[in-house]
């Protein structure tokens, strides 16, 4: 990635993170029939193998934003994989295209779920990856993605959702949820409103899941961890605060659960 | 402080922060009449001005708990306050006596306030302070207590609430609220079950605070960071995980505000 290309909001969000050797290269797989496109960015040094953390993108795809958070991840030691769950000839073109992709999976629980441990498969076999300390992490959409991991049973060391809807198809079954999970909500999300976490919650306490975690940030609406969003009356913008407090949460539970 | 005289609980509580220099000693003043006796401690070196924290007692008074917790503080390098709210002659003998002075703070908020500004006060005044960075904390009660020095629209730098009780007799006036909240509770706290929580965003929400964060943990009762707590029939027990994270989230708090 070429700090160049990037829009000056993804410029700043990468170099929230001192600067570090990183080398990244995008990896081609498959789910099923679908062709994926993913993007590994990596520590620079030849060290011991690494935690690896998925990181899973908003309805957008494939954008800069989820690549620069692979780069930071790597910036932080962790071997990262942009995971991709539309495929590579099903980037969105616009919002509505986006909408609309995003809304088949969230309609088709088993597909969203077999995309993204199909990505999970991809980074787990990485060179250089302790394959036992794996956790999953998404935007939007992709935080979404990330709790249909945790429910799905996936053996993960954790889960973290930054503004993820919190609904599913499929909740979780009894004793599905062994993964701890880390969620990351705003408190004026209209995706996400209270009712919703409440929900969330007893879902989790039904199924029996002994490790999760809801931080809310105040005034914080949905997508406020990307950067340049900025559609208020939809409900949607970047937060600065809540941006950096959740990397910095993230980043805490990372350091407690891939250790 | 001597280690020697404390349960091993709190023993091992101490030793979770890095040791470091310290020294401590009691001290007196008053609110209105009565008596109040905290106790300081303070790092051990002569450098620059330091933040302070104020860290406000649970229901059992000044007992060993909330003087480690000032120990702690000190050796992060701030210099701590554990507040007395009922004054040196009304520490409680039992349970029922603490239950009985909680309840009567509780009634009053005027006067809970006052006590507690009466510590703020104190701790802005001590010799090594920087009196434009203070936080307040607190346990339980003393959670409860710094909620109201929140309400009180206290010029303080942040907040932070362990298990606090979230209702008041005085909600928050609009524009009231100016220093950044966190709110840490146990998602299976009967003293603050679900519905308390929202409607204590909704009082902030309410009066204009644009500055709160509220993390929930899984499993964890009342009082789950008062080591030694084991009533999990009355919905009150220790749980060393949301203790130690509770902890973490403190000091990203504070590292923040009081920078």
């Amino acid at each position: 990635m070429t700090p160049d290309t990037l829009t000056p909001a993804l410029r700043d969000l990468l170099a929230s993170v001192p600067e570090a050797p990183v080398t990244s290269e995008t990896v081609s797989f498959t789910a099923g029939d679908t062709e994926l496109e993913g993007y590994v960015a990596r520590p620079g040094d030849d060290g011991p193998a690494r935690p690896g953390v998925l990181v899973l993108h908003d309805w957008f795809g494939m954008t800069d934003h989820v690549k620069v958070r692979a780069e930071m991840l790597a910036r932080l030691g962790y071997v990262a994989l942009a995971g991709d769950i539309y495929g590579v000839d099903s980037q969105p073109a616009d919002g509505d295209e986006a909408g609309a992709l995003a809304g088949r999976f969230y309609g088709d629980v088993d597909l969203f779920r077999a995309r993204a441990l199909a990505n999970l498969e991809r980074l787990r076999a990485e060179p250089g990856v302790d394959s036992s300390r794996i956790a999953v992490m998404g935007y939007c959409f992709g935080g979404s993605g990330a709790l249909e991991v945790a429910r799905s049973g996936a053996d993960v060391a954790g889960v973290v959702s930054f503004h993820g809807n919190l609904r599913t198809g499929a909740p979780a079954e009894p004793g599905s949820v062994t993964a701890p999970v880390l969620v990351l909500t705003g408190a004026d999300d209209p995706v996400v409103p209270p009712d919703s976490v409440t929900a969330f919650e007893d879902e989790l306490r039904t199924a029996g899941a002994d490790d999760w975690q809801v931080v809310s940030y105040s005034g914080a609406l949905h997508a406020f961890a990307v950067p340049g969003t900025n559609s208020p009356e939809h409900g949607a913008a970047f937060q600065e605060t809540a941006n950096r407090r959740s990397w910095v949460a993230m980043k805490d539970f990372f350091a407690e659960v891939l250790a």
